[in-house]
C-alpha cells in the first residue's frame, strides 16, 4: 500500500485549495495534475514549489519552450518517467515539435556519453578554462 | 601518476591528425582542446565521437545555443566540471549571455528538485499521460 | 522473461534458509521480502548483505528511524521505487510519521537543487572549508 | 577563466545586500559563504533559494541536525564536494558528532549498494507494497 | 498518451528500413527490438547510434561478453529497466552465465557503496595516483 | 578544514591495525592506501568494507581484471575521481592494458548515451523481456 495518496480538490484545506485554483487558472487546465495533488500532503512544500516553479519556468532571457526542453533533458538524465512524460507534454503544448524533442534527446544522450569519456580519461582542464 | 596522457598534435598518427585538423578548422580554434587530445588515445573513439558531436550539435530544429545550454544542463546534473566549463564557454562563444546561463542553471536545479519530489511521493501517472 | 526469479523458502539451500530464518526472526515478519529472495540467487551476496544491513541499520549514535530516513533519501535520489517503498514502510514501522517522511523528501529535493546550483556556478570552496 | 565570479558584499545591489544581511544574522556568521555569493549573480535565484532553504531546513517534525545529515547524504550520493564540506560543517555546528556523520555515511553507502542490487536483480514489488 | 510511438518496419522510410535490415541480419533476429523502433523517429540518431553500437560492442581487447557485462553494470547504476533487461539477455545469448551476471551485480553494488564512502570522507588522492 | 583525517598506522587501534596488516599482506603493498585510512575513522565500516571488498573482488566466474574493469566503469558513471584513479591502477596491476581500459570507457560512454535515449523516447519493454 502506497504511503502517500493524492489530495483531491474536495478534501483539500483552504491553503491547498488556493494553490490548486492558481494552478488551474495559470495553466488553463480543468484538473490539477497528480504531481501537485501528491505534494499537497505537505502544504508548505506545495506552496513553495508552485511559487518557485512559476518563477523559474516563466519567459525570461530564455523562452518557455527552451526551459521546458532543459527541464526534460534533466529528467531524462535522472530517468524520472512522470517528469519526462508531463514536461514533454508541456513542451509540446507551448509550441515544441517532436523534432525539437528528438534533438534535445540526442544532445542529452551525447552529453551523457561525453561526460563519461571525460571522467574515464580524467581529462585535465585546459589552461583557458582555469 | 595518471594512466592516460593527452596525445599532442606532433606525436599523433595520421588518422588522429586528420581529426585534429577538422576540429581546429570547424571550430576556428588554434589549439585542440584537452578532451580531444585525451580520447585520441583511442583513435576509433576519437573519430566516432567527433563525427557524432558535429552531427548532434549542429543547427537543426533547435539552434546551436539551445543545444549548448541543454548540454551544460546535463553536465551540471552529472557534476562534470570539465564539461560544464568547456561547454559554458562554447555557449557564450555561440551567443549565449550570462543571464541565459543563469536561467538554465535555475531550471536545472528546479528539475532536479521536482524529480525527487515525484520519486519521494511516488506520484502516479495522470490518466492523460498513459 | 526475467533472468532472475525469487528463491522461495521451500526451495532454498540450507545456507540460504538460515539467513531467511534470521531475517524473519530479527524483523518479526512472517514472510521474507522479495529483495532477499532475489539476491538469494547468489548466497554469498545474501549472507554478506544481510550481515552488513543489520550492522549498518542498528541503533548507534543515530537512532533507527533517522537511519531509515537517510536510507530513503538516498533511494529517492537514485529513483529506486522498490527501495523507496520498502524503506518508507520500514521507517513508519519503526516510528516515523508521514510528516517526518514529507520533511525528509523536502530536504532531499532542496539538496538536489542546491547541489546543481553549486555545480552550475562552479562555486569555489570557502577558505575555511579547505 | 571561470564564467561566474562571486558577488562581494560591497559590490552587491540593494536587493542582494538585503539577502546577504539576512544570511549573516540568521546564521550568526561574519562572512557570506561562497555559495550565496555565486548565486547572487542571479538575484531572483538568490532570494528564492535562501527563502526556501530557511523554510526547508528549519526545525519541524525533524530536528535541524537530522535535516543536515539527510542533506549531506544526498550530497554524498551526488558527489558534490562543496555541498558535502559545507553541510558537514553545518551539521557539526548544530550538534552532530563525527560518529553521527560516520554512521550517516555508512547508511548512504549501504543504500547505494542495495539500490543497485535491487535494479540488477530487477526485484519485483512485494504484494504488500503495491 | 505517449509522445513517441515505435516505427514499425512496414511504415519505415527506406533509410530506416536499411538500418532495420542490418540490425536483423547482424544480430540474427527476426524482429527489430523496440529500442531501435523508437529511436527510428529520428533517422539520423538511428543510423549514428546503430553504427556506434556495432563498433563499440564488437570484440576487441575485450571480448563481447565482458562488454555486455560492463554495459549492464552501467545500466544498473542508472536504474534503466529496459537497458538492464535487454542487455542482460544479450549477455546470456553471447555466453554469460547467471553466476557471471550475479558477480557483476555484486561488483556494481560494491563500487556504488565504496564510491560514496570516498565522497563522504572526502578521501584525498594518494601521492602515487597524482 | 576537512572534518575527517586519515588514521595513520602508528596511531591506529589494535582492531584497525589488524585490518591494515591484512590489506598490506593481501595486496602486497608497503603502504595502506588513503581510502582505508579515512574509513578507519569508523572501525566497524573498515572491517566490514574490507571483508566485503575481498569477497566481491576475488576471482570467481569472472576473473579479477574483469571485476576491476566493471568497478571502474561504475566509478566513471558516478564521476568519483579517487575511485577511477585507484581502481584503474589496480586493473593495470592485475594485467589490464590501456587498450582494455579505453574499450571499457567507450562501452561506459555508449551505455550512458543509450540509457538516456531509452528514457527520452520512453521505450516500452519488448514482449520477450517481460
Amino acid at each position: 500500500m502506497p504511503i502517500f495518496k493524492p489530495i483531491n480538490e474536495n478534501e483539500a484545506s483552504d491553503k491547498v485549495k488556493k494553490v490548486f485554483e492558481d494552478i488551474k487558472s495559470s495553466r488553463k487546465i480543468e484538473e490539477v495534475p497528480n504531481f501537485w495533488k501528491y505534494i499537497a500532503n505537505d502544504p508548505e512544500t506545495l506552496e513553495r514549489t508552485w511559487s518557485s516553479m512559476k518563477q523559474v519556468m516563466k519567459k525570461g532571457s530564455l523562452d518557455e519552450v527552451t526551459k521546458e526542453l532543459i527541464y526534460v533533458a534533466v529528467s531524462v538524465s535522472n530517468g524520472c518517467e512522470y517528469c519526462i512524460r508531463s514536461h514533454s507534454a508541456a513542451a509540446i503544448k507551448k509550441g515544441a515539435t517532436k523534432e525539437m524533442l528528438s534533438e534535445m534527446i540526442a544532445v542529452t544522450g551525447m552529453a551523457n556519453e561525453a561526460n563519461r569519456l571525460v571522467e574515464g580519461y580524467q581529462v585535465e582542464l585546459d589552461e583557458k578554462f582555469k
